[in-house]
């Protein structure tokens, strides 16, 4: 959706670096003197947090899949306009933690993928110009991610069953939406990682 | 949506009466020994009630029309799945104060009609059995609305020509949905109304 400035999406399963990266990747374009924004999702706006503060604290079974995915959408339609577009429309490289890719991995698991296209065609409509898909060994992440979860990260309680099954639509999406995806190996050192990373935006510059 | 109970909606602009008659309907249903539900839109369970203060309180223009629609449909299907399904699955009749129609008549304005019926049919697809649009002189209903108006009433702030749309709003989906409205006369003492909404819903149990 470039409007001037470039999109890059950061996608993975938690624990695998992605956050990291993200502002690895935002401090390396700084210094080469681009504007940047880095944000987030599930929230990324004022009104986009309220949102995800209501889905994310409290018991984990208080939404239904189905409600979950309305209110993220409800966030995902805030933060593009109240953040993401206007950063764009200024020649920004907008760096996002989590995009559409993640409600179609974590929404759209078992027969909700149809349902996940349908309500982002008709309310969101928009792809990043590139998502960067941190690719990592589910065990290492899990550790990792449980090493410092916070109340609100329920997405973890589901160990390693899920961790594999998310890493494994992760790299479904990226083969489906192949030129708009770069898998990177994230079992290596950040700096590593992040000079990868730098690369392959820098080739989309 | 019958599966053993009775779904019935009141639709109507603010100050036309209908949460009264909703209210009243309920008693007299109650005392003819029916097994009764009075519920509301936005809101009817607890999560739809949160979404519900996060829409409605605060700056007016917080949320784009598109978020406020997402939200309130968001608060919609954790209200069907939560309170009004589980009520009509045990035979119960329920008298719900706004549902869809509302969404219809105010998010659904301008060019937005076409986006509400298809996030409509795809994130809720149901229909009350039977909806009471309690029509109210505009000028009437507005003077009703702004002698009881709270904070949370955003929708009255509009004024008569608003007023004046949704009336015009409602009375063409009547026609649109018309086996199932029934269009009543609010412009009479309460009772009077209760009466003629009593016969009516009589006449489909």
């Amino acid at each position: 959706m470039t409007t001037g400035g470039l999109f890059v999406s950061f996608e993975g399963i938690d624990g695998s670096g992605k956050s990291t990266q993200a502002r690895l990747l935002r401090d390396h374009l700084r210094g080469a003197g681009h504007e940047t924004l880095l944000t987030r999702e599930p929230g990324g706006s004022p009104g986009a947090e309220e949102i995800r503060a209501l889905v994310l604290q409290g018991d984990p079974d208080r939404w239904s899949a189905e409600t979950e995915l309305l209110l993220f959408t409800a966030a995902r339609r805030d933060h593009l306009e109240r953040t993401i577009r206007p950063a764009l429309a200024r020649g920004a490289i907008v760096i996002c933690d989590r995009f559409a890719d993640s409600s179609r991995a974590y929404q759209g698991r078992g027969d909700r993928r149809g349902m996940v296209d349908s309500l982002h065609a008709l309310m969101i409509g928009v792809e990043p110009d590139l998502t960067i898909l941190i690719d990592m060994d589910p065990e290492a992440a899990l550790s990792r991610a449980k090493a410092r979860a916070t109340a609100e990260e329920r997405f973890e309680d589901f160990g390693i069953a899920l961790q594999q099954g998310m890493r494994a639509a992760f790299l479904a999406l990226a083969e489906e939406f192949a030129p708009r995806f770069a898998v990177i190996d994230g079992n290596r050192a950040p700096e590593t990682v992040a000079r990868d990373v730098a690369a392959t935006v820098g080739a989309r510059l």
